[in-house]
């Protein structure tokens, strides 16, 4: 008796041991985040020297408090053990970074670091003179580095398996991929048919200029709308729209162009929603996985879930165009249906990732995903990127890029250094249709509270059956325990469908 | 001579050592201090949980990083080395900051830490309440908690003269005293004749209410008139005005009160001054000492200067004035002389310090100070110090508080658990009047420069003896390199007794 006392003390003590210090990398990592945050939101511009080295300081002690010997034999003393559901959570999550970052050397962490840091001027320069030989060695550097990065996690995999893993755990690549080709096979010739339909569908419903100060206070209105948790989060302007911060202090930011009102509302709905995704985490379990977002897709499904299934529906702009219309008296001749569709054309010869659609955008990543895909598994040369590349956006979208600036050399990622994290996005959307086609199920279709304002019960479905979870689930069965299925892309591609072909009369 | 070569190398080495160290320790200290201006400016009300949290581990990985035995090895080690003078003043200072820290038990420094974290809110109800009684307790508890802090540091030294040196660690304490005593001693007859004098000095020049975002408009003027670099700094609004961060980014908050126009237009210029000797420290030096700014006393030299020997002066009011009839034409009727009067009036029956002017601020310090100075030695107790202090604003300046909110309830520095803090506002003030003298010594007197708004030379003088040293000279040392005297009050009464002599027609 006294023994089993003893050992269930000591497991106590241990997780608490464990705990405490993930906290303190959890804090580090926030304080990372507030640091970043600043830079890109308020730091003035010569600050940089300062802040590259504070932001540096802080993910080596990061590092460095992960990865020591100390937190391996915590792990493996707790492994031993029975622990509570949650705990067995924690520890699974903690596991997973300790494995990844101890088997990466640090001399080859802080290699892709320089040379991501190096790599960001150059793709800069060689995007603005159209200019992709510049780049080509640096592009071919970091695949490199990167094959080398997934070979020290596990040599025996698939090395894109490997990247992917970084952003996105727990869902298989077959299965990621298996989504993708749908989309591709799918969308391709559904985009063909909105092509050639002769439908009206309006386009100029915000056509105009619309000074900023307006725009911000319409972001305000947007938030305001939607139930932002302004004690818990800010909204602020920076060069590209990012969220960031704890359930504590969830912030978002926004940009304003003035020819482009309705690209700020969309923007500022996106971001609200991986924010109200953060806003939403359990406050108890600040610091550690249990507080703590999903990986990638499950935070996009969140963005992309206020963005297109609320934000570019009928009701909504029912319920918004009045709202709109107080800040932009111009706005009086608009009707809410040409705001819907305006906010809903397709655009099949578009070339531009960011600016896309939300039907083409993931033939934009399809097109990514293979491309890098085949790069990092050596299928395809650096040399060939810009060929190919050409090649599928005339296969998939009809259109040809006439420069590598507007081509290959269009997207940051590659020169971040990240492979593997593309998908991420078209996952997202995928699974929002699954998660809203479940929230309705359960709760019936939300047009009237649409249409009326009312968000609540749509959040206090995905508080209780996403949100509040934190990392307590893997992805898998996050999605299936809020859904009641494996993921699928059957829901985006019939939410697709039904819309469209309602819209272009196909 | 290999010999010697080797020991060179391992000399080199073992700084190199000692300064990646403190590099990390102070790029720590510095996200905090990102992280408080974060708190202070722009955090949502909800954040405090998650930021308390933030620092506290930035706080305390700072001090496990000081305070490991590789930091007393590397200090040991290079002390027996011959070094570069610059490299000496880092040991130096690097040396006394570990020596405190590591002299002082963990569990005190928490103890502190969650006393003073409690007093807050204890002593802003009880100053609300008028409630001393209420507050008492805790009073006594922080007392006894910083003598045992001193005692731990020196157990054979005055406690008083330890806790000063935390924020004065170069000036002895005899130095201080003397100063503030020649201060009491010769401002108490001036104020007194101030008091008597029947001279018609104009006070009404700011009258009237002036909007925020006008005193902002103005505020930035102000800023460019003394060329504050924004590329390397920024202004904000915050409660209680602040300045932070470092060489490359130095901020700068102020406050705007409708029916306080001149204390805006003093707080900004006080607060630049910080933020100038601050932007002033080399770029080279970041993270080391020699990038660090010397104490308490001379930050508040840099803030004094500015804010009275330049703000306070007649050919400022003559250069800015014009400028401020731009964003205010309402003060089209006011001179240059009824603003300068009016930026200059002693109110010798006021009893709050923050609002005190240029003259009577120094009782007010020094009536902290000996209340203190008491309190820790043991000569007074808790309770006594309501009456205490109301005598002594009844002998210094002639009034009396008729509540305690008025009285030794009105400053939160001993909530903070701050004892020693105090003297240095007086110190600073007395420090800019030498450096002022020293620098006219040099370069003449700045009347038609900053007539001119012209501020560069003075600022020039600024950089070469005070800012681009850090800390590589000690306190004393810096004021002797820069004015060519040991530190004296000399210049401060001279220069007080000519402009309120002049002033009040005495």
């Amino acid at each position: 008796m006294s023994t089993e006392q003893d050992t269930q003390s000591t497991a106590a003590e241990t997780y608490t041991e464990l705990e405490s210090r993930i906290r303190r990398i959890s804090n580090i990592s926030h304080a990372g985040g507030v640091l970043r945050w600043d830079q890109e939101v308020v730091m003035p511009e010569d600050g940089t020297p300062a802040r590259a080295q504070q932001l540096s300081t802080l993910s080596s002690i990061g590092h460095e408090l992960l990865t020591a010997d100390e937190t391996g034999e915590l792990l493996e003393a707790l492994e031993s053990e029975e622990l509570e559901d949650e705990q067995a959570a924690v520890v699974r999550e903690v596991r997973r970074r300790y494995d990844r970052e101890t088997s990466v050397p640090q001399e080859l962490v802080e290699e892709i670091s320089e040379t991501t840091a190096n790599a960001h001027p150059t793709w800069k320069e060689a995007k603005e003179t159209d200019d992709f030989e510049a780049f080509a060695p640096t592009l071919e550097k970091l695949v490199e580095l990167n094959r080398e990065y997934a070979a020290h996690i596990d040599p025996d995999a698939d090395p894109y398996e490997v990247l992917f893993a970084e952003y996105e755990p727990y869902l298989d690549l077959e299965t990621a991929e298996r989504v993708l080709e749908r989309l591709r096979d799918e969308l391709v010739p559904l985009i063909d048919a909105i092509d050639e339909s002769e439908a009206d569908v309006e386009t100029d419903a915000f056509a105009g200029t619309f000074e900023d100060d307006d725009q911000e206070a319409l972001a305000r209105d947007v938030l305001d709308s939607l139930n932002y948790d302004w004690d818990r989060g800010r909204l602020d302007t920076a060069p590209h729209p990012f969220s960031t911060g704890t359930q504590f202090d969830a912030r978002v930011t926004t940009r304003f162009e003035e020819d482009d009102l309705l690209g700020s509302i969309t923007s500022t709905i996106h971001e609200f929603g991986h924010a109200n995704y953060t806003q939403g985490l359990p406050d108890e379990g600040y610091g550690t996985p249990l507080g703590e977002s999903r990986d990638l897709s499950v935070h996009e499904s969140q963005s992309r879930l206020w963005e297109n299934h609320v934000g570019r529906s009928r009701p909504f702009w029912e319920h918004f165009l009045p709202i709109a219309r107080e800040r932009f008296p111009s706005l009086e001749d608009v009707s809410p249906e040409a705001a819907y569709e305006a906010a809903n054309q397709v655009y099949d010869d578009n070339l531009i990732r960011v600016e896309a659609d939300e039907l083409t955008y993931h033939l934009h990543i399809v097109i990514r995903f293979e491309v890098e895909r085949a790069l990092i598994s050596g299928d395809l040369e650096v040399s060939e990127v810009p060929e190919v590349w050409n090649d599928k956006y005339e296969e998939y979208l009809g259109v040809r890029p006439e420069t590598d600036a507007e081509g290959c050399l269009q997207d940051i990622h590659w020169s971040h250094g990240s492979f593997g994290y593309f998908p991420t996005y078209s996952l997202g959307s995928v699974l929002a249709a699954q998660l809203y086609a479940a929230a309705e199920d359960d709760l019936g279709d939300f047009e009237d509270d649409v249409r009326a304002g009312e968000f609540a019960e749509l959040n206090g479905w995905l508080r209780e059956n996403v949100h509040r979870h934190g990392c307590r689930y893997t992805t898998p069965d996050l999605i299936k325990e809020a859904s009641g299925e494996a993921f699928t892309a059957d829901y985006f591609l019939e939410y697709v469908t039904e819309k469209y072909g309602e819209l272009y009369d196909l």
